[in-house]
């Protein structure tokens, strides 16, 4: 596979968690994880963990990967339940939350009554048709009717299994109620952004690394970052012969990229001086 | 309203069940509808009852018809069960069915074992999280995945409610595995020209008359046919500024239309005359 990935310069990382840190059903990190992000630590190269996990609180997803060996701080993961958040507290909005019952507490101080939008995460085993229907509902009846969703991941991996995610269930309400999701969460650009700008970076500066070859890896090519596939979490080999994503290149796993990224850099200095 | 859809000669009809003969939920019949089923009899105006109904069997259903006090032939029903079994056997296919338990006896005397294709009906309730997933598995599991689904309806009206319709189901499955369905139902052209064709005419000639703007409507005028909108069943106000479909007329109910085509009828015989 070509280099050329690594042939322009790298200032920064955004990291997926699910399936690059740890495998989704398994109580432990992916193998050479743990030290790999402390060496971009060690070698300054910034970066931040740019997730879609819905089924936690932020606070409870850093907890795990504490345990799982990991150093990091809750500022560096980007996730969309605070995002969100952040949107119903500015636009004084009222969700209908279908969400997952372990990330209520994110909303707890929001008002839930008399909703005026509906917000969808990975709800899982809560994704019943009562509840699908009371959104359904709730958006018939809005004049202006606001999905707002924390991506559109079509599957992810738990356990030996690929399950279904959130995003198949915020296109069946797009398609009942003829409307377009806000999509808070990869693959959307402005969420993306957000975890960009927290760098002081570009988009041509930094790589994306997932195991999602529709959201990480084809969601950071179409804004101008370079999509690495990793093949841990929910990779599969046709992965590889995707019709419309190309990666930029496919890794093992992190410490694959993470080894590649510092040997070139190493390669690089060693040649300027 | 213009009368023009009046104007060209009408030689046949299609008529939707659900929202037309009988309000869902209610078990009786909508005002006018048996006589004037009865009034088209009488005037020897062909029709077929064309509906997406997957809740029950084509028996069970013209049974529910009759208590309702219709007069009518079960070979008169065009439903799409009948049209997926006919293909599940001519192809040699053995379905996994995320459809509705009443209708299950459809389907009773095909081999279900070592599933080589999904096929979805409304299973409203049984639309579970793990139900719709092992759809999602099944199919990605196929090497051609093979989605057949019994139509594409949004929602339809139960008791006082509009609720969540098979088509959003068949969205977040297409969506999910990057595939697309086969509808063997309303709005397929197909399953449209097996009715049609039973009564030996051709789309122009014959006037749909639904409760479904997308469906029967839309569906309709896509093939030539005209398409009437009645007041009754699912029908919401703002159907009748719907941005991409506009009805040949709306209408009443389903004796509002008759009326107006045995009028124009006998006003054109009488001037032949």
């Amino acid at each position: 596979m070509s280099k050329k990935w690594l042939e322009k310069q790298i200032k920064g990382l955004l990291l997926d968690i699910t399936g690059v840190l740890y495998e989704s059903g398994c109580d432990t990190a992916i193998a050479g994880s743990v030290d790999a992000i402390k060496r971009l630590r060690q070698n300054g190269i910034p970066f931040r963990f740019c997730t879609n996990e819905t089924q936690r609180t932020t606070d409870s997803l850093v907890s795990k990967l504490r345990r799982f060996g990991y150093e990091l701080d809750k500022s560096e993961v980007i996730a969309p339940a605070p995002a969100v958040r952040h949107m119903l507290i500015k636009q004084n909005l009222r969700p209908y939350l279908l969400i997952y019952p372990e990330l209520m507490p994110e909303f707890a101080d929001i008002d839930q009554s008399n909703a005026n939008c509906v917000v969808v995460g990975d709800a899982a085993q809560h994704f019943t048709y009562d509840a699908v229907n009371k959104a359904f509902q709730l958006l018939l009846s809005m004049k202006d009717p606001l999905l707002i969703s924390m991506g559109k991941g079509k599957y992810y991996k738990e356990g030996n299994e690929l399950v279904l995610d959130l995003g198949a269930y915020t296109a069946a309400l797009e398609y009942a109620t003829d409307n377009k999701a806000v999509i808070m969460g990869k693959p959307a650009k402005e969420y993306y952004m957000t975890a960009i700008d927290s760098m002081n970076l570009k988009p041509e500066d930094v790589v994306m690394i997932g195991d999602d070859i529709n959201s990480d890896v084809g969601g950071a090519q179409q804004m101008d970052m370079r999509g690495l596939l990793v093949r841990t979490g929910k990779y599969r080999p046709s992965d590889e012969n995707h019709t419309t994503v190309k990666p930029d290149a496919i890794v093992n796993n992190l410490a694959d990229a993470v080894n590649q990224i510092l040997t070139h850099r190493a390669i690089a200095n060693n040649s300027d001086s």
